[in-house]
């Protein structure tokens, strides 16, 4: 079975396409949910190979994040699953097209080429030319809340974790975990021990995690194990963290390293300065190809809007069906594709693995 | 848990609420393929009731009919299921709403009465009263090929019969079985031996059935269980079946019941007659609402036309989802309701039964 003929367009005088480094694609995906692995499912029927993007280490997006061990009714044909759940079967679904995945990295810019192709660049580096692109970013990349301390954001990687998976690092060093949740309490009483010296800064002496876990924080801190700071943080240097005390004092904390564990949450991001015409934080699109203003950038999921848009995933699944058949228009211009179906088209079923 | 507040719309001149006979109920789903069953989840998650008709004995439609132990591939999260397991999961999803299934009737008349509902009869002579109507009549309703001779339909029920499930009935008397495919032969077998007289009438001494069948329907044929005649109705006033022979002669054959077995093929029916614009059969619709021309009619799944529309189950259950939202302005008018998560919401685990 031979591929459908694809527009062969001249490089532009950027001439990205010669640069070994430029992963080139008919599809790039922003966002790893479900409506971004369906949209990879929608494009593999329609024979448009895709790489797909996510600021998470894996795929799932909020579904996983927020819902992960959680029951979902409203799937069609699926009366009870979990974000976990969901996530692994659309997981399956797509194999067969094999679409290659890059996690931790976040799409920070997006520009038109001279051949009408978009170049995309990533936190981490990646470049990506592409024919189209889809953004499924849902309510935005799910990253770790910044610290607001003016001028912190130099240190981030050296003197400054968001979050950090690996501790071990920290081993020998004294380390102040800011931050009041589960995550910055498990963060500090895994670190009592292997670091050096450990304090907690968290604002007021009262914390947002399980009680169980706070205890065994209360035991630490009574036990020495983890010095308890109560206050805001102010200022950074990259050795002492300048604190306000809530009886108004200034003190300073000397550290190696300063972890902060201040929740995840959802960041539109860069995408919110491509021109793209935003709409309180949603990208307008069309209901018959969900394009955006920009030709071949489609937006699906809970990104979009349009008159009657409901953040449902189901509505999703159908506006990601929709826009890969647009985006043949795009990437096979000038044919025309039969609709066909997975019951009976033979053709499917090759590209399902199924034939 | 109270249920939203329904307008209290007076009875029309009509007044066909007072009659016992009336079905009323907020909506009416005509259709019980996949897309008219997630219609019916999607309004029981809003709390809008529901009846559901189809033209045939069970759900699932043009799915079960056609596909039903075929894979389908491309229900989003469901790697591989078959028609008749897609209605299964389906019907299993509903039943927290017990909507009321009325099969083997078609809905032939649509009238909007004096205080704005729909009226609605059936085949089978039910009223329905409704507030709101979604069609989701795929193709049209799958019922069996009428014989084309002048005058016939009178005799239906009484003398003649489309694809009989119950064949006690013919019992020792003469009957004539029209028709040369595997449900034709299937009836003339089982007819022979409980009927008095059996004749297979076919246009042609050729059948479109499986071979084994066919072989077994010639050694009835040879052993004079069956009667073969070849040959095209022409006339049949409820005793005699007028038929013109290949070589032109007109013989006639003496009859008690006439059997029909024509194929299963879908039909539009009354529907292309309510005023809804069809557009090469299909009904035109607003993609915010799923509306068509008549307020409160709604159109989802195959039935429906709009820019960009696409015959997949997927794109048919997310037009049910916008279009039970779009119901509440006719079932609960002036309210403002909230979108709820299945994941989240109590109201809803409540609804379905998991609460």
């Amino acid at each position: 079975m031979e591929r459908r003929d694809r527009q062969d367009r001249g490089a532009g005088p950027l001439n990205a396409a010669a640069d070994p480094a430029v992963v080139e694609t008919d599809a790039l995906i922003i966002g790893a949910g479900p409506v971004g692995l369906f949209q990879a499912f929608q494009l593999g029927l329609l024979e448009i190979s895709c790489h797909i993007v996510d600021a998470l280490p894996r795929a799932g997006g909020q579904c996983v994040e927020l819902y992960g061990d959680k029951p979902i009714y409203d799937i069609p044909g699926t009366p009870r699953t979990t974000g976990q759940g969901l996530v692994e079967s659309l997981l399956e679904q797509i194999a067969p097209f094999k679409p290659t995945f890059h996690y931790d990295e976040q799409v920070a810019t997006l520009a038109r080429q001279p051949d009408g192709r978009l170049l995309m660049g990533t936190s981490r580096g990646t470049t990506f030319l592409a024919k189209t692109v889809f953004i499924a970013a849902g309510v935005g990349a799910f990253v770790p809340r910044r610290m607001t301390v003016e001028g912190i954001a130099r240190f981030e990687g050296s003197k400054l974790f968001y979050h950090p998976e690996a501790l071990e690092q920290f081993a020998g060093r004294t380390v102040v975990v800011h931050g009041g949740d589960d995550a910055a309490l498990e963060t500090a009483l895994a670190l009592a021990g292997q670091a050096k010296q450990v304090t907690l800064l968290h604002r007021r002496d009262a914390f947002n995690a399980d009680d169980a876990l706070v205890a065994r924080f209360r035991k630490a801190v009574s036990a020495g194990d983890i010095r308890l700071a109560i206050g805001q943080p102010t200022g950074f240097d990259g050795t002492r963290v300048q604190v306000a005390t809530p009886d108004a004092q200034t003190v300073d904390l000397s550290v190696d390293a300063l972890i902060a564990c201040l929740g995840i949450s959802p960041r539109l991001g860069p995408i919110a300065d491509w021109g793209l015409e935003l709409e309180r934080k949603q990208v307008p699109v069309d209901t018959e190809r969900f394009e955006t203003r920009e030709r071949g950038v489609f937006a699906v999921g809970d990104v979009n809007t349009y008159p009657g848009k409901k953040k449902l995933i189901v509505c999703g699944f159908h506006e990601a069906t929709l826009a890969a058949w647009a985006a043949t228009t795009v990437v096979f211009p000038g044919q025309s594709i039969p609709l066909q179906y997975t019951t009976t088209s033979t053709r499917l079923h090759t590209l399902l693995g199924v034939g």
